[in-house]
């Protein structure tokens, strides 16, 4: 047993910044005098409901979001907004989908459950190392929305520009990019996530959606993929994820204390420059994401071979480092770098990576 | 700002362990050495891994659930649930509901979009103070299952019986008196229950459902109500609420630490009939909740005038509790006194009550 904290490079639930988790601490028995923790409020006190608007207000601000967007704090996390997006969102019964990565995909494949589905792009044959330009996209006419997901934590690639629709509502799954850059808010028809990488814990879809999408819901869909539903209740259909969206307040607030997305932005820039540099520099490790789709909240390469890739894992570890063994559909080694991931700690990665590289040339 | 903590009397969200709230403070930044929190860990991790497993094996241990059950962890609490109950169990598409309450009326509305909903019995004539005897029970024959919400929480009633459901799998909402008491798991086909009363935190719905029961799904339902995929994957077909089941976990062996749940039952018991004895031998105060159909957990009363209701609660506030105002249904007074409100608190409350009844008779 140790008080030491480790490098934490998971993909999701990650790292949280030290920062959040010691005021969630400080208050876990007794929220600002209030004689209870967040976790033992009724989510209808006036004790909670601070906390809730507050969360919304605050994200509302530090992600710039018009005032014609609904903010929902839901049940089920991105998995949940992959089917409630088709249900809610397919008036026509069509839309396209751009498959990027495995999370672009499962989307997709949701979809196809309730309507007519066209893949735009489909990345598999490069292997997922890059991002369609906008000539490389086939959207339909008279659909009801096209469908991205902004980072691809697995392969680590990201959209580095917002491509034209044709008109079509644009739909991101932003859940390992959200708050780590400005995004203008009003070029897309729904923002969502799953809470737990920049958002704060596991439990929470946030779902940012243009008020005019959403419609009277279908019939004899569940209750909580009703999304007209949700903004009627204003997410309190049922009792909400409540801690869930305490830690996303606290989140939000650290953002803002800290210089807000422009400055989160500059960080997460400068943290994947060191990493990317150094992997490009490299002649033992590869690093095939293309450029121009590179991530810079997730950094996928490998070492010459897959038992250097274990050994690099396991010295890893034992160097005060953790979950760097990449995604199983892909093997090697993944850096998840997001906001609460210190410069520090990129640079403690790169340092041990050159000493590896050095020993095992 | 102060140290003390209030006697909490919320419906759910509701007081949880002081042990457990201390218990999830210390390992807030540092989980046993592991150098993260539990919030932080992948979920595809061994040490969280280790927590998921311990949870299922130490729930499983203090209910003392069959082998031929799986134990899910999932998105949406109880009214995920609604759905997915009825969309998975619904196989001849017939189902009967028992409406004793708010919540199992919720439910059997939520049903009636998926199936041939009968209602088995309705309360609302008596203002659901009563729970059925198995005389006024009209089962059907060949349908799929029986639904009852075993304590109904607005309403302050419980089950005290198991009714005969003619064969039918019983299915049980029973998300404000899980862990309260021991339950014969094997008499039941489904049991499921939100997490944020007796289980812990909000944003966890946990499903013990018997193996027979889950069915290769229905096509085109959303992907997190396919009971069969979250059983053949662990209820991580997705990342689950890692949070939520860690603290499950944590009071899980707070109940064991305290002697399961016939010591769980014996406390509960005490406590309720502390208050409710003395409510009886008041006539200041009303307690219309029939005798044989009372909750230990939920105590729903009035007195004599609205106008005094609100003094009751506004005073109760000043004298360190909370969350005694009625749900809005039903106006009036309620003490939900789930496992973790202390024999003192309700010693408290009923002392109050006594000063309050001399002050204003």
């Amino acid at each position: 047993m140790t008080d030491k904290r480790v490098y934490n490079f998971a993909a999701g639930p990650s790292t949280l910044p030290v920062e959040v988790l010691k005021e969630a601490q400080k208050e876990m028995l007794n929220y600002k005098g209030s004689g209870m923790s967040v976790m033992e409020m009724s989510h209808r006190s006036s004790a909670y409901a601070e906390i809730f608007d507050d969360t919304k207000a605050t994200l509302k601000r530090v992600m710039n979001i018009p005032d014609n967007y609904d903010i929902l704090f839901l049940h089920g996390g991105a998995t949940q907004a992959f089917s409630a997006i088709a249900l809610n969102l397919m008036q026509k019964g069509r839309a396209d989908y751009v498959v990027t990565g495995n999370f672009a995909n499962k989307a997709a494949k949701e979809a196809t459950k309730f309507g007519d589905v066209h893949i735009a792009y489909d990345g598999k044959d490069n292997n997922y190392t890059h991002i369609p330009t906008q000539d490389e996209l086939d959207i339909r006419d008279d659909i009801d929305y096209v469908h991205i997901c902004e980072n691809n934590t697995i392969f680590g690639t990201e959209w580095n520009y917002i491509p034209d629709t044709k008109g079509a509502p644009l739909v991101s799954d932003m859940s390992s990019d959200i708050l780590s850059r400005p995004v203008d808010v009003s070029k897309y028809g729904v923002i969502y996530a799953g809470a737990q990488k920049n958002m704060g814990i596991a439990g929470l879809g946030v779902i940012i959606i243009r008020h005019d999408l959403v419609k009277p819901h279908k019939e004899n869909i569940p209750v909580l993929c009703e999304y007209d539903t949700m903004v009627k209740k204003d997410s309190m259909y049922n009792t909400p994820p409540t801690f869930a969206i305490y830690m996303l307040g606290l989140v939000c607030h650290w953002i803002e204390d800290n210089g807000g997305l422009e400055a989160m932005a500059k960080r997460n820039e400068k943290k994947a420059k060191l990493l990317q540099d150094y992997l490009d520099s490299s002649d033992f490790y590869n690093y095939p994401t293309e450029k121009g789709s590179r991530s810079n909240m997730n950094v996928s390469y490998t070492t010459p071979s897959k038992e250097l890739d274990a050994k690099f894992v396991k010295e890893s570890i034992e160097a005060g480092m953790t979950n760097l063994k990449g995604h199983r559909l892909v093997g090697g080694i993944r850096a998840s770098i997001y906001n609460a991931m210190t410069y520090e700690g990129v640079e403690y990665l790169v340092n041990f990576m050159k000493k590896f590289e050095a020993e095992n040339k």
